[in-house]
């Protein structure tokens, strides 16, 4: 008998935030395949004789893609009932789509449940939509953490900028010199409100703010490290003026305004 | 005592894909103020007395934002616990932030819960990853329901279809004509594949395919009606190699081959 792969979403990172259907899948699963990203509250929630780590590896290297694949069709066709956890959700820059198409090659049966995403969720816990009736029609999300082998070209900025919506870019610590340039020189604001969100909803999450001009200082002053997202946009600005009133996320680790 | 709001996401209908926090928020709450959104199976789980159905009234007529802004105020300034619960994730295209920023200025202490947006949910349960290495570096989610009062242009499907990227429309079954010609002019090739996902994990959920050429038909003949997405890219293929091993959301309403 051939077993059953889910391909599940953790969320951002708080517990509270899985899905019902994740938290009994996890509960319900005979082996539980993932790396770090999921955070580390999430991951002590499982029982470690269920948990195998797919992630970076003694020695610093990761994991193979190929490895992973090739794990969740041994252990199905064994018969087990496998959760492969991903932060977020699994078909948002997470390589689930090519998980599926493996499983589907192989003839192993498999279910998506999607997670909540910290590309939205992130900007929210922050007290900034990423999308608002009176400053945007759109939102697009970009990796800045881009495969090594594809032409850096791929990623279109000048259009994403000439989209008029907010932009959120995961994984984008590193490279922010690099994409805050391109927009900028794509004809984007200078005084456009920029947001570091570093590790979304876990018990140490930190929120940095400035402009497309002043954002890596920002980022370099308050020494913001991945995983991070960066929003990009008007909506950022909310931010200022919930902050407050927010019952979490409120506290700030760097802002452009030292007075703040 | 002044009360508190939760802004909180339902998912996109599925009562499973509520997240743990939301479930707990809804069942502790004195009021959950809601419209239609969430779906039949969630709004069926909270009992009805502490429903207030702040969606279309009798007569076809939406209730006024400005009448649920007031009403989230009045309730929390009477010390209630109010769960303000709309579909998919708060933030994205469901006037949330609106109601953050009006909660804020009216010095009610509120928090943001995030939810699975149906924009990316739904795509997936389709056999649709909206990102995919070997596709594409970015997705894009935009309305298709816009602010009546707004100028049109505010949506730049030019930009858009010029990222390269996946491009999800979320409500946009009626002007699907219009948005479909906007992105052939902008260059887009008219055999790029495209898929509708109609009530996206709702027990009579529908998936009809096509190309931008095609899907117009498509919606006619199978009759796709709102509440729907339309996920428009090179990912949407990725439907026709998985399907077959997709647990659920397996079945086609319609597809522009006849034979399949």
């Amino acid at each position: 008998m051939t077993g059953m792969v889910y391909l599940v979403g953790s969320g951002p990172g708080d517990p509270e935030l899985l899905t019902v259907k994740a938290r009994r899948l996890i509960d319900e699963a005979d082996v539980v395949l993932h790396d770090k990203l999921p955070g580390p509250e999430i991951l002590e929630s499982i029982p470690e004789e269920k948990r195998e780590d797919v992630g970076k590896r003694a020695g610093g290297e990761w994991t193979p893609q190929e490895y992973t694949n090739r794990r969740l069709v041994e252990l199905a066709e064994d018969g087990q009932t496998v959760v492969r956890l991903k932060g977020g959700d699994p078909f948002v820059f997470g390589r689930g789509g090519e998980e599926a198409e493996h499983l589907a090659a192989n003839d192993i049966p498999f279910e998506y449940v999607p997670g909540v995403t910290s590309a939205i969720a992130g900007a929210g816990v922050a007290g900034i939509p990423v999308t608002h009736r009176d400053h945007t029609s759109s939102v697009s999300f970009v990796t800045g953490h881009e495969d090594p082998t594809k032409d850096e070209s791929a990623i279109g900025w000048t259009a994403l900028a000439n989209t008029g919506g907010t932009l959120v870019v995961l994984m984008g610590v590193g490279k922010l010199p690099l994409y805050t340039d391109e927009l900028l020189a794509a004809g984007m604001d200078s005084d456009t409100p920029v947001a570091l969100v570093e590790r979304a909803t876990w018990p140490d999450q930190r929120v940095a703010t400035g402009t497309l001009d002043t954002i890596v200082d920002v980022r370099d002053e308050a020494d913001i490290e991945p995983p991070a997202i960066t929003v990009i946009g008007d909506v950022a600005a909310t931010r200022a003026r919930v902050r407050e009133f927010l019952v979490s996320g409120h506290e700030d680790a760097g802002t452009e305004d030292e007075d703040r």
